[in-house]
């Protein structure tokens, strides 16, 4: 797909807009387990008078597909094992959530006083295991809980299926991004990454592509994946749960097969794992 | 100020448009050591037609300060010393330019093959001191080199005073974001940060904005300048250095007297220092 988007089309691929539109969809309902979200996302739409053009990007945040899943989980009702038992007295946190993110995990990477940090089931490493505290009920007459939420079971899966109904429902090629927030070594503040992709290039190599004096790029594989759901977290908000999609309009790209775990770096190539 | 941008103002003050728009200036030309940016910028913005509005962002990559500040170094004139002599051999990379990364940095992070991760002067991990080896020729007649591009002395200044140009030229209030891209750990490809920042916040802290079922969010500090670099980058390119100024219009948010510095974690309570 070439995308005949507003801005300079890049004849490298990827990612050369020179403007891009970010457009947050409002009034979507609260998410309820087995709502359609690929309809929801027609509908809101539809309803800001919005036709999906080729080359359009979608960002959907993660929750939203936790809810059409049904992930939610009332820790009341969670019994700690012994290694979550030891974990939880070790950092200080209730030994039901280090259960369940213990259950969701591959490895822990660190902790420390009330932080558990944790190689994701899908690869990625962050504080937690994704799980979610709020907003997490999954209806008003629910039992008390407290109730966690967890990640979608496959991420990637989630943006295929919504990138192939939104497809079939306004004839183009797009892109489906799922995005969460996660904390980073080094740097304080949450940014938007891309847990799920479909559509558009998870990362973009420019590496071969001369800079202006002739001279190759020397480290030029950037996150686009990412970045555009950084770029989308700026509308989405975070507390407000009736902005979880995001329109991104403008980024030209090659329709690809990619898939979210791109982006992660192997762990026996990590310096910091 | 309360930026009367399109799109949704927040009560809480940041962040929170529902529709962003990211313009990257074309045609701006190559800039040369004692270039004003400032005025490279009203021209450009004055070739695009565009005034600056109230809660306009101006991301301009750290490159351009670098080169009006003059920052070129001859690598061929460098002397290694014996530390930067002895980890060169380690890693297997050239004396000379090991020699520039310690120099501009505070201590080594991480070594391995071909890489050398530091905490650079300015306090932020990352590869090479984001010493950068391509479009670093002062000139077209230069001596041969190789040459190195050096990060600007002061990323916060650089954004102070263009703020402050800007202010004065427009007559409006303004955020400027000075970006450059680091790699992560973790994580592949590179994204968008901000190295330094004036008149919007850095960090954007929810906490005690309420959530849907009233319950208070956990974890809601994010990344605000890093994430408008991140956006920045999508439409700037990075081998393109015409584009390297970038207006992003529709965040709403208080202005403010910030630094680049606070996006930093405190060494201290890195878990993976």
């Amino acid at each position: 797909m070439s995308a005949p988007a507003q801005g300079v089309a890049d004849p490298g691929g990827v990612s050369c807009a020179s403007t891009l539109s970010l457009i947050a969809l409002t009034g979507l309902p609260r998410v309820a387990p087995g709502d359609d979200v690929a309809r929801l996302i027609v509908e809101g739409l539809a309803r800001a008078e919005l036709e999906l053009q080729a080359g359009d990007v979608l960002v959907v945040t993660s929750k939203v597909f936790s809810r059409a899943e049904g992930r939610f989980v009332d820790v009341s009702g969670v019994t700690p094992g012994p290694r979550a038992q030891a974990l939880a007295q070790e950092v200080g946190k209730d030994p039901r959530m280090v259960e369940l993110i213990l259950r969701e995990s591959l490895e822990v990477s660190r902790r420390a006083p009330n932080v558990i940090i944790v190689r994701h089931r899908l690869g990625f490493v962050s504080a937690n295991a994704g799980i979610d505290l709020s907003n997490a009920r999954p209806r008003e007459d629910a039992a008390p809980g407290p109730w966690a939420l967890l990640l979608p079971e496959d991420p990637d899966l989630c943006a295929r299926r919504t990138r192939a109904a939104l497809e079939e429902r306004y004839g183009v090629s797009v892109g489906v991004v799922i995005s969460d927030s996660h904390g980073r070594p080094f740097r304080l503040g949450t940014v938007g990454i891309a847990l799920g992709v479909s559509g558009l290039p998870a990362l973009h190599d420019q590496v071969g592509r001369a800079d202006l004096d002739g001279r190759k790029l020397e480290s030029t594989l950037t996150a686009l994946a990412d970045q555009v759901a950084a770029a989308a977290d700026l509308v989405a908000g975070q507390a407000d749960e009736a902005r979880p999609v995001v329109l991104v309009r403008g980024l030209s790209f090659q329709a690809t097969a990619s898939r979210a775990a791109a982006l992660l770096r192997n762990p026996s190539q990590d310096l910091y794992a």
